[in-house]
């Protein structure tokens, strides 16, 4: 058991997940003053004392990360002057996590930037689920747990007892994640790459790997606009594969057209998890979420009591 | 003359002032590509090379203040990797000026994380105007030049030679700018504050020193929601002031309801400067816009220059 | 109650501030050998261990405010190599507390700079009294307990059951603190502002409000050569004041001729606090000198048992 | 033109590369003494001065990768004291590079490390070739310039004119890359991956995509011990591949026992670069090396002079 | 007694040394990963949790310094990212202890470039013995427990109860040390040093101090290539030392040749501590091993238990 | 020859020798207003823009080393904030020097201390003479040139062509100094140590060395209050060295009671430098003062042309 009281805090991105992390604790999230000046400035103020605590604060990026950003930072800053013992970012959909690279000449490396910046408003410590790249617990100088969503979706897909099982990564650069979750499954791989056949030649989608008479689970960490998975449906069906097709990613970014392209693409299921929270307008038939409230609260646990975070998931 | 290439990029906070900065320096903007990916991140890349440059971003804080700032900090890091010699920020309005200490327990000082935060994207100085208080240049552990617009609109007032003029400072807390910018008009001073008698009695405004048959120039770094200056009108009428009422302000944050609030109090002048845009719909008959371009092209050029700042404006 | 053992160390600037505080916190000053060598350097020994204590050094700034910084850091990197847990500063009265910002090119901004000596020596915490302006909280990249003092000149002055009382602020930057004082009080303010009608004319002393007939305080954080509010004394006198006229002022800094021009003056009472000691050849009849030991005993307990600080004063 | 010195000096790891990018810059190696004492630390003495310059040290990781890191820190250390403007570190092949992220509960992020310590010891940039991922740019907090070799191979396949070419990724982890690669070749491609059957069967190696008839090119980033390529071209053969299989890779690690592995398999060419020296027993038919200097030497200079170096390559 | 677990790791620079500390301390040394992959990288896991513990890691300076260092940085970033409360580092040889100045112009400093290292890889705690120079503590940011081994050596050879004993410095630079070290023992002092009568002359070995007929203990804090102290035995007799002469030195480096010139001097004991595990082939008659690992022991529990452990020594 | 401007800056504790550098420098002083308030903090402004510049503070220890101390430190703050390029302090007498190391329990470390406040008020680079240590080099991140005087004193001694002279070292500790010294002239060496036979009777000097009939000039890298050296000729005149005894010591630190035991003594010559003012009633005869001035100023101007240091002096 832990020698400090353990208080978990919510910013607005997402009241719905602290709370239900909190619950599982058997805790109340503490209270905080939170909004917006007429000028746009967030302003902060907690609300009861958290000198010598540890401090979660609950905060994902969702549509509004730039809003999300400012107002964990200001958060963070409040707790440290007020003497919080530690402060913890549980921050399940990492902001800008896919800009981890230079890709192009002459651009920043924005996932080490919001690290920098989390780092230098105060915090001690960031806790995240399925990082868009494992390196990017090497952008943080302390310690970082990335909780891995691989296991939720298993133990969903193993229910269904599927035959002939396929796991399909919509590109390249997700293979090797795809890889390991069709050896969870039991299940075989496709990758689907586009190539242009010539310079002026339009892009051909090609499916590597069997997929005929399959049934297939497209494998992403995330949906962001949910081009690349429904085009790869008609990929799919186009070398045969069996007409209910799967998605599942952990990050429902659904930014738009995500939404009405889902509906008219029509997979069986689009399974994601809670990591950030879908508004009425982009749900969807077909959509399943499942929550991992109960992952995080474990965890918050476990660091809260020096207890092995591995062990307990 | 400097060893070393000057370049100005501008975010999109602003990039008239950016513009007419450049121009007086006889430069071009530095193209770069920014815009919001279809989830809201932020993307920069600068479209030509950077290395061993004096790099001047224009960026300052509108109501959209906090997507202005992670657009600065991107750039930052985009400039920083790439081998940029050194980054001057040019903030005319300071983001979050106003949260510079801990009015009530459990605040952030959000005036010193947003410095904090500059600096850890990877700038290497800041050029603002009128900061909101002097003291936030100690914010920063590297140089700041603070340019003051006293001077812009002592030139402006003296040219309308007003007589038995008083510079009234709309509370408390103003007093002590709105003395110096007397002394340099050769003006006597009113401060106006509220107090309440008692608990439960409604609060009265009192005009502190004597404004009768004087003209009244209302004297603020910033007007926001105008709330105040437009109660102070009522109350310098009240106490015998002369019907035309001015007002001079640096930055003209102007959040909803202050146009309207303006228009309806009718004051003789509103006089601000171009430290931030003000959209058409918030523009209003009486409202005359004093340019910062000059003063900032000239502080930029010192500083590219390694001359006297101080000694040129 | 906390884990670790709470020690008081004192330098050698007010000892007798640092035994009240350890009497009401039923503790013992810790011994430490503290002396100047021959050459002039100051050599600082703790005697006993502080490994894993939470340790409070109090050391304020007096008139040897050089001596008293250098002896500070010296004791700090001593507790901080002896394995202390925290090492917090009790600077009552801050040092170098009105260089807070570049008032005229090339000035240094000391306030700030003291900070980060103190960081650098390796503390982790600064506890100060009614500090010469917020913002310097925002100096620190730690928390920082900034002590009010308002509350006790509030109760001393209460129990005095003044009718027509104003608070008069000496100059116009202390105009705010003045007000709020008199909102506690229930009283009228008054701001005193010096003004030269022309360049070649001599400055002209305004009282700005109305004085007549009632009794005066004059409100200021500090006392230090007493030219300001001896001449306010003056002014006040031929608006027309009450002739008994108080002083309240946190910091007794009393630089010469502060005694004699108090003396020659004399004040109905001015009363101040024992931030800093007073040496008898500079105290004078009327003289009050309130004690803050109680409150830094309450700060320090909070602090060290992780209770709110603002909720004990 | 730049105005500080370049000087190139040259730890142990590598002096032939160091020797052919200074021959390619017109310059000679700068003199320094390097030994080891007889208990085993190293020594090192620039024995020419440094001050003022822009000072890039050459130093690779072989096989004694922590001697070699060890040599490197003392050198930056040498340097810096001695007043170096600048400190550049080439680093071919950066080392600990694949130790990217936590595969395992309480692993280290060695690559990551390495990046501290570089930083640590005084270097102020990184020119890696052929990071083993692109994310470990964001592992420093100073601008990495990252060669990529790819078109150094793509030049050199070209000549080839194969017809019917597949790139072939050894793992599911490089498709990404192969893809990119084969994109440059206008070849299709092809990734290979293991998997379990059932938990008690043994692995099968499958080829994911089409490769019968076809020249295969292996394509990864580095070669250690060689096993997975040398399994790949059985599995190659087995579908179909055409008999003479290629190998292209960056980095020639070349672990025992790669060199006996690569002699039996007999590819039919194994085409590597010099970032690593290759030592005579290690060498075989069919080993073909292409030289980076040309390419390190432009960026030197181009960093030097404050060019972009990607306009450059 | 402390709140947090208390963990002891072991490197593989001295494993025997680590056994023996954790035997006094009743513990067992806690399962960790640790080999060199076949690249020559090091591979490191923690095997338990370490969430919340005290963790102390035994690490010495070997013949293989550079493996040792590179080991120690690996095994301390695994330990940090995985949440360690503190870290420990037991290094009874300091690396590099003699390379603590700048000797030569563009020499490094070494012993600091290890200190910044330490530091950089994330430990917060140095234990060493017998640092080459006192001033290296200084090297360090954070606390450094330097044990001394002076007490070791006089109780072991108070017991001799020699009579006319003479402490030898082998050299100028050891003559404080020696000097303590007669003081503890009653002895007296003589120093060895060389001297060239002229510049084209060969060296002298001089002998300042009075040893005839004395029985004399060359003290030292190290032995490395033994070449100095064996000279010194001859100047000795030469100068009518008795024929039985001392050795007592703490760090047994004894690189070659050492042994066999100890061997073949013949005194007529060399006594040293196990800071550094000695190979059978290093050892010979005359050889007197005394263990540190019961101060050892004593540091490590005392820091934990936050005592003082000079109280405990 | 450099591109930046060379400015000195003098603070008031030894202006003629700043003078006397600026003179060898063909410069002049720049201008600064340094002066303490009535309250005793120091107030310092730089009276010429340093934007730029190659800044040089000098500035010395003497008795008032504090109050030096934090002047420095605030005008160290002035001209970073002013912009000014690189900032070196030249500190010919290093203050706290002698506080290199922890000799009791819980002593601090006051001369790393005083590295890291001049650090963290933002110097780049320091000179120092004759440190009292070569470690203390090491306290600094930064480069630190420390420029010996041995050779000006050799040269000065050479020109009386001493026959039989042999230097002395007054203590144990500065034995290996001694020793260079002895050599760079062909001397022999003593060394002078105090032993107390046993723990109840008084202490004893000894002469390790030889000295009768020989002319003896003792050598140290200060004198402060002259007791040892005192002490010393007494026992050199015992052990029938000749009667005129000479003194050689870079820092004439002379606290009291120094100047009257140096008469009364009496020394053929006590030669020391002027790195520290010598204030009129601390002169006496057969004091011969060296001046550092063109050292310095050679050394001042191969740091801002970027030339090698050494090869100068």
């Amino acid at each position: 058991m832990s020698k400090f009281a353990l208080k978990i805090f919510s910013g607005k991105s997402h009241e719905k997940l602290a709370r239900d992390i909190a619950k599982r604790l058997k805790k109340k999230i503490s209270p905080v003053e939170i909004y917006r000046f007429a000028c746009g400035e967030v302003y902060v103020r907690a609300l009861e004392t958290v000198r010598g605590c540890n401090v979660f604060i609950v905060q994902t990026a969702t549509a509004n990360v730039n809003e999300d950003l400012m107002e964990l930072f200001v958060m963070i800053d409040a707790l440290k002057r007020s003497f919080a013992k530690r402060i913890h970012v549980v921050m399940p959909h990492y902001a800008y996590a896919r800009q981890d690279r230079v890709a192009l000449p002459r651009e920043p490396i924005s996932a080490k930037l919001v690290a920098d910046l989390i780092s230098a408003a105060g915090a001690d410590h960031v806790i995240s689920v399925s990082l868009h790249s494992d390196q990017e617990q090497g952008f943080f100088d302390f310690p970082v747990d990335n909780i891995n969503c691989m296991k939720l979706f298993a133990d969903y897909f193993k229910k269904k007892k599927f035959k002939n099982l396929t796991i399909v990564s919509p590109d390249a650069g997700g293979a090797k994640d795809a890889k390991k979750f069709a050896d969870k499954l039991g299940a075989t791989l496709a990758v689907i790459h586009k190539a242009r056949p010539a310079p002026n030649k339009s892009a051909v989608t090609h499916v590597v790997g069997d997929v005929k008479g399959r049934t297939c689970l497209l494998y992403d960490d995330m949906v962001d606009t949910a081009g690349s998975i429904c085009a790869a449906k008609d990929a799919l069906l186009k070398h045969g594969a069996k007409k209910d097709i799967y998605v599942a990613a952990t990050h429902a970014v659904f930014s738009d057209p995500a939404a009405s392209r889902l509906r008219k693409t029509g997979f069986k299921e689009v399974v994601v998890t809670d990591s950030i929270p879908i508004p009425k307008e982009k749900q969807f038939k077909g959509l399943k979420v499942l929550s991992i409230a109960d992952l995080l609260a474990k965890t918050i646990e476990s660091v809260h009591d020096d207890k092995s975070v591995t062990a307990n998931l």
